[in-house]
């Protein structure tokens, strides 16, 4: 595979990751969120964000290991608060430990991501950490949304994707933005890498609610997943939005009932098909995409090195990556 | 008071830091902690350390605010792991709110402690970063010992130690670090800081585990809480070490025994009493102070200008601050 070598030199350096071996408690839980298997996304689209100018991407893995970091962190953290009990196919950490645990390396995850990053450039340190910060604000924020809306009946479309802005595209954002910012990029390319980052991540995570509903078995994800869990996914939003009186009752019985899963799964899907929700989530994929791709095409950067990085965005869509 | 000035300054400081207003549910708790009755010790002693040379501390305030943010982070998360109710004589942040609004205000609270040291003048970041992030790491791991040791019956007192220099010890240390680093203190003398803040730390948490059982109203802590909750102290952990197979027996009776607060406590106290642990907790108290003040001493910097440190330490040491 193409990309394969970045995700092997990825691998490598967290391997690396200096960890004390006690608590064991402690650090039992980080080798084993660090060993699951991942796609490294974030750190191979700084990678190729770099690659953009230069071509020796070996040096710069460290720094962007935060982003691996930092993503992990939010991951044990929300499924605690998600009450989850899988990711990425294993036991979360709370379920595996308990929750104290799954607290605690959280904190310690995000403190090394933190270590990832104070061993930048001195010159670079300071902007890099405020830039992070800012980001992992709102991905905090974010998330303290989609609690929020997990209790709210009614959010419309605007309160949705302003919720998945904040807790997903931005930190994928800043990926492309500090492999940029580490090529020595201007401020505008830096801006525009963000934007790029920041609409492919709105469009990904629209992609993930349609294939919840809509997706095949090379999705890796069970289907109805978010529907079981009566999770605030695009369509869902969308449901509520364009549903008549009847519907939106019907959708209301099935959103209580938890007895049969599979009939559950089937009705609400029967609603969605009935309001074209298919169709319309696509639509609004590809205004997020197109306009991801249009920011794209308008970096002055050379053609041809802005092809791995199409290539790479454009597998990961399809989920072939 | 003598040292209100400073206390009065960094609560306008922190009273400066900018906090969106919504999520409501993420930014409420944090301004609720912020603005809770708080010594601010870490960031006072930072200044202290500063002004062992230099006089003008006003403009340092705001690196050392990490000290204080971070300390607020870590009680958050603590109280969630310990299921505290009240801190500072008010309800925690689990109480008031929930569990997930503590996990993700605390969260949140860290980035923020992060964010105040990008503001360190540039070349200074990344070491400081670097330091911060080494004690933050020891600080995770003693609260992981002091959970593992909450299930453990006899734990000795060299493991007791450990655990409350990780936990409570490191971060006084690195307060009065801190400061000597803006004040640019060379590495000998930042070592020397650092070890006095550290042998002070684990003192006054000997003699918070002294007053508990021994304490006046004064102390502002219940009398007897930590025996009521089973905490490891020092005098617990002496108490194993020192009591006979009856004495062990009946200490173990009473900890299982929640019915009858106050005579849980009467009888505790009382195996206490007979092993003379008053005497023996105060002796290994002062055994880190005199510790403390003779690194103190051997600071080769005008004896003048330690005064005001050594007032602060020890009115801190009284509680009577």
């Amino acid at each position: 595979m193409q990309f394969e070598k970045y995700h092997r030199e990825i691998d490598k350096e967290i391997s690396k990751i200096k960890l004390n071996n006690t608590p064991k408690e402690l650090y039992d839980p980080i080798r084993y969120v660090l060993k699951m298997k991942s796609k490294r996304v974030r750190p191979i689209l700084a990678i190729l964000a770099y690659k953009l100018i230069h071509r020796s991407w070996k040096k710069i893995i460290k720094p962007c290991l935060s982003l691996e970091l930092f993503h992990n962190f939010t991951l044990i953290h929300d499924d605690i608060m998600d009450k989850a009990p899988i990711r990425r196919g294993k036991k979360t950490i709370h379920e595996k430990w308990n929750k104290n645990i799954g607290i605690l390396s959280g904190d310690l995850l995000m403190i090394l991501a933190y270590n990832m990053l104070s061993e930048l450039p001195k010159n670079m340190v300071s902007k890099t950490i405020a830039r992070f910060n800012e980001i992992s604000i709102k991905v905090c924020e974010g998330q303290q949304l989609d609690m929020n809306y997990q209790t709210q009946n009614h959010i419309n479309e605007k309160q949705y994707i302003e919720m998945i802005r904040l807790k997903t595209a931005t930190l994928i954002g800043l990926s492309l933005e500090l492999g940029g910012n580490l090529a020595k990029m201007n401020t505008n390319e830096l801006n525009t890498l963000y934007k790029i980052g920041e609409l492919f991540g709105i469009g990904f995570q629209l992609s993930d609610d349609l294939l919840d509903v809509y997706g095949n078995k090379n999705f890796g994800k069970k289907i109805g997943g978010d529907i079981l869990e009566n999770k605030n996914t695009f369509l869902s939003v969308k449901a509520y939005e364009l549903s008549t009186k009847d519907d939106r009752e019907n959708l209301n019985y099935w959103k209580k009932n938890s007895k049969s899963s599979k009939e559950k799964i089937k009705k609400i899907t029967e609603i969605f098909n009935k309001l074209n929700l298919k169709k319309i989530t696509e639509k609004k994929i590809k205004l997020f995409f197109d306009l991801a791709y249009k920011k794209l095409e308008s970096l002055k950067i050379k053609k041809l090195d802005k092809e791995e990085l199409k290539n790479y965005l454009n597998l990961l869509f399809e989920r072939k990556i």
